[in-house]
């Protein structure tokens, strides 16, 4: 992740987040560790726990303890084991944390039922996740929100990168490796069209797969209508949402039918549904159940109805690097911010800052950024060195 | 344009633009004119002028006309016939106007400069070019706006569509009419990866074009890296900005480059620079001229560096369906918004109406949206209606 | 056509086509009189008429006339002025051909039928197009072959580019000149997955319209599964076989579908089962027809039924010149070659000569060929300048 | 594998295979155990060896033994092994095989070499590689084949599909595997733009990567230069020949370049001259070698440069069950083929079989396949259940 490095080696020995005391929440992966390397190299003392009980990578999770740094996470955490671990992270004598780095919202929640006295000293919150996000405008509406917080989750960088490519990326390694499948000429639907479905939608388009899309909201769905088929309201899943699939629409799939998951956590699927004595479950190998009907039908579920990419495949570090150092600038942000500047409200990343990340990553395509001239500048009405566009522009 | 026969529709017979008179100055084209023909419907008088002296469809022009409606405007205007022809919209005995529909701005100005008195009784502007927009963000800066203002141009629906597809839909044709053209592995430089270059980009990638692009912001740079090259500082132009091409990269080009212009007006090629003594001009078709070097090198120029699409292909009806339903919309929203709804700023069309104009266009792709059930809406915090998305969402 | 220039070069003022009097019977556009001159520069005398009614280039005629070359042709000639064309070219006091050129074997049946005596002096047939081809392996089957004959068609570089490439390079062109139609989302039928079908597919496809095949070849069938639908026998056009399109397809087919024809010559859509009193139709610009069922619903008929590309569009001369140098080549090769080569048999061109137009194409992309080592030569059992592939190889 | 089970059907309790003794050598895969079953079920007996050291599944080998069938092959084998292996499947008291199976060469070989007097009671060999068929050519044209050879490879449908999808479906997953290499905007040189190169070229340009190829053949290159570019004599491998990556491009690589093969066996890299004193080897996980240069450029080796879809991949059953269906196909027409229709030479699969095994594959796609009507089938000289095309038709 180089675009960590060159934050560090700019910040050339200075420590923005001298004091800071961060608890995190997110998936534990190699690329986890390079932003707690970084936030401690900057100043900051971590507190981790895993905020997916699958997708732990035991061996960074272990490496990142050799190191000194607290982390309470592995790989199949039941649901206790995985509040036991964010509740770790919070319930220490002599130390409470100032910052809160969270993707779900699940340790932000935590602390809010049972440690609120906790955010008398948290100076901000940053948020990664769509349905994390969402959890903080309800609060932020409710009057709740007592802290700033920052979206990360939708800055521009991050949501053109982190949702759609994570995702285009994953979708077909994560299918390939537990189904074998072939893309050619499948027939596949996928539920939802935002940044998460554009992403599995483009991949498997790309290889040859016949896509159909549902969606709720009609300007997803014009956008899919131009290149795929909206057709259908009866199958499954990409959406942030309760139950997109519900059992309903498993009993009227098709035979051999593959299910799962690229949105967030395990509510997409309606899974608990399919645990009733008439059905039966058959482990064929790892992370892959059929789901046998009584007249013999199977349905491939794959990771029990979680995330695929994050249990199934990998996500390139490439992208998660511009979604760590999105939340690494966010947290010095809010940290260093002037009394004042930011308020109990939710908000996005300055546009600027959002340019810094997508600037600091373009290196790795040996790409070469375009100057405006000084009399461009002015016609534009710009600044040389930005921000270049309105901050509404996606 | 069935979008506004279900806008006429829907209206029942009611005029929501009853009294309303509109001076309005874009593209003559057919679907300007069922435009015209729907405001008109529901209760507004209009007075057109054309935004570009190309684009004029003289044929449409003349219908309007013989229709009763008050068109200035013809295929090849001068420059001084341009602002003729906009000076005759608003310069009338008994007749002012009270709406402006506006696309690049220059209606605009042209009041705020000649007839300032006028914006006393003007109830709103709407606006849909990026130049335009642009224009009244600075006027809003300098505190000079005068009235309300509705950036169309930033509607989700019409980013989503008319930019990228108006281009995606209409580069190959333009190119391939003009200069029979083989796209399949020609070598192509696409000046700014906004939608307009996102466009022109997908275009001609999908026909096999090797695809270079420039750019300035690091945002839109960094999602061209990751499908093509970002790697010339010094080549041509989709952009919005004053002198792109400028005569040194024209000096530069190879023999027989072709050098066409996806944006806003004449200004993204210096094609002033090109009238020199020593280089020789060679009409080889309609909208095709030869710019010849002393020493034999041939650029090949198309529409005298003007918009391509516009000038030499046709932009798909549905497209411009869009962006014509978002300008009624925005027009009978700023015309019938309450007293204090708008203030003297720019403002964007509201969520919930940008649904509304992507939900009339489906039915042209048979497509089936999804409904949230009560239990969905009330886990997303949704209204089953909409709208689906924070505002910020694109 | 810089490959046609090149192989003019090379022959260094020799004339290897010197005698030969060569008519010719092919689409008459400004490539074909570059190659014309070719083969003219070459040493051979020409006679040429069109092998279309629609395609000729009114413009091309006239200067090839003027340049002292005897062309019988003129775009919309009737079926009578087609073979009255074709006979002036052969019915000749004092002149007898003794090369023939042929495209869609008119011109080999109207000698055939008419001076079969003048087989007696012809030294051998070229044959660019499926049909014709077709008609002259049917001849040789039934023994009646009475010269040697070359497969152009089935040239390996004729088939990967002019078949495919010239239908996917024209066919976006073709149907948006015609109609304006927006690509994205668009309901298509191609019928046929030969390399016709397959570049209508692949430019469909790329543009964003959904793809449906009809096929009646299994291996052609399998190929089109993999990347797209093979789910109807009921609709239109690419395939070289007489009425595809009947007129119970069409009286089935949904209101405002277009209808075209990629394939060869008139039969491929069964348009004189239109001609009908209850069917109306009216022109609602050159080269597309409304034609109107008696419940209100229109088929929009491009082209008369006739060849979509060459009526509505243009072909790359990039694709046309690989066609042009594999018929001069082939007209060399059997003019000049030794008594006992060739018998009374349809030939595929020599490997060697079909790999030798490849390479004359190479330079237009400034594309690098790698050279085997010798010890890769040797290890590979090839000559370092080829053949590479076996003759079956494609 | 449908495909098989509906041949087995079809025999009807026939036998068409009795009295054959196959000995194959192939890799040792699920799909190859599916084929052993069913030549087992159409009559014949089988002795199998693998054909690459790596690629074998151990549970399938260990599988088919416990099923009582002869199979002598592991995961990992050594050269000697490898050798062993093959003796084992032919040298055996009191059985001989009639039939070859064979992929690559090796086991053909070795019979030649060490049991030539074998070949009298052998009725055929089938062949499925481009190497092994290359092979059998150079036999057949020294005159030392001495049984008719079945080549497999060139089957139209196995070309369409084995070479071309079992690439485009697995070098995405056999990367990301091995070395979660995000592949959109990733450069990457493809040598060779055969069948595997175009499948290879196809899967990373959808995904977003910039692709440039290396060929020797113009035809081929001519067909890559329209969606690529064809610009490198330097650099990395799909092409069946030998050393097609030697040292010296190694030494020139940029650090952190990835290395692989998508050929056959292990010469298409140099992996020897990297295995020398100045270059230290590092495994980085398994299958994974970091190969670095004594400045500290760092060489990614995949696979030992052994074949990547096979060793770090999976290939789809899909493709593999066209190729084992080929395969029963061939060796049925070779055991059953009355005298004398088939000599000393080496054969391509009749068009007729070929089209079968093509049309039982359909079903896999829900595929319509239309069927020509009498006057059709009459138009065009054709029977109405084929063969469809010529014999030359690819």
């Amino acid at each position: 992740m180089p675009a960590l490095m060159a934050l560090r080696k700019r910040a050339q020995g200075e420590k923005p987040l001298a004091g800071a005391k961060v608890v995190g929440c997110t998936h534990i992966t190699a690329q986890t560790a390079v932003l707690m390397e970084t936030l401690s190299a900057l100043g900051a003392q971590c507190r981790w726990a895993a905020c997916n009980i699958y997708s732990t990578q035991n061996e960074v999770a272990a490496a990142l303890a050799e190191g000194g740094f607290s982390v309470f996470a592995w790989k199949g955490e039941s649901e206790d084991d995985f509040w036991w671990c964010i509740d770790r992270c919070v319930n220490l004598e002599g130390w409470q944390p100032n910052m809160i780095l969270d993707d779900g919202g699940d340790l932000t929640h935590w602390i809010y039922k049972k440690y609120p006295n906790m955010f008398k000293k948290i100076k901000g919150i940053v948020e990664e996740s769509v349905t994390g996000v969402h959890r903080l405008y309800q609060l932020s509406k409710a009057g709740k929100l007592c802290v700033p917080a920052m979206n990360v989750n939708d800055s521009v960088t991050k949501q053109k990168f982190d949702n759609l490519y994570c995702c285009r990326e994953s979708i077909l390694d994560g299918l390939k490796r537990t189904t074998d499948v072939m893309f050619g000429g499948k027939q596949v639907v996928v539920c939802g069209y935002g940044e998460v479905g554009k992403g599995c939608c483009a991949a498997l388009k790309a290889m040859g797969s016949i896509v159909y899309v549902t969606e709720i909201d009609p300007i997803c769905a014009l956008q899919a209508c131009v290149i795929l088929m909206v057709r259908f309201n009866d199958v499954p899943s990409t959406s942030g949402n309760k139950n997109v699939v519900v059992r309903e629409f498993l009993d009227r799939m098709k035979n051999g039918c593959i299910v799962c998951n690229m949105g967030h956590s395990n509510t997409e699927i309606d899974v608990a549904s399919l645990r009733t004595p008439e059905l039966t479950w058959e482990r064929v190998r790892s992370q892959v159940d059929h789901v046998i009907w009584p007249d013999g039908k199977r349905i491939v579920l794959l990771a029990e109805g979680r995330l695929l990419n994050l249990s199934c495949s990998t996500v390139p570090t490439f992208v998660l690097s511009i979604t760590a150092t999105t939340q690494a600038l966010a947290l010095i942000e809010l940290y260093n911010a002037p009394e004042g500047r930011y308020k109990q409200d939710v908000y996005l990343l300055p546009k600027k800052m959002d340019e810094y990340v997508a600037s600091l990553h373009l290196p790795t395509f040996d790409a070469h950024l375009t100057e405006l001239s000084d009399e461009q500048a002015k016609y534009l009405g710009l600044n040389k060195n930005g921000p270049f566009k309105p901050n509404y522009y996606r």
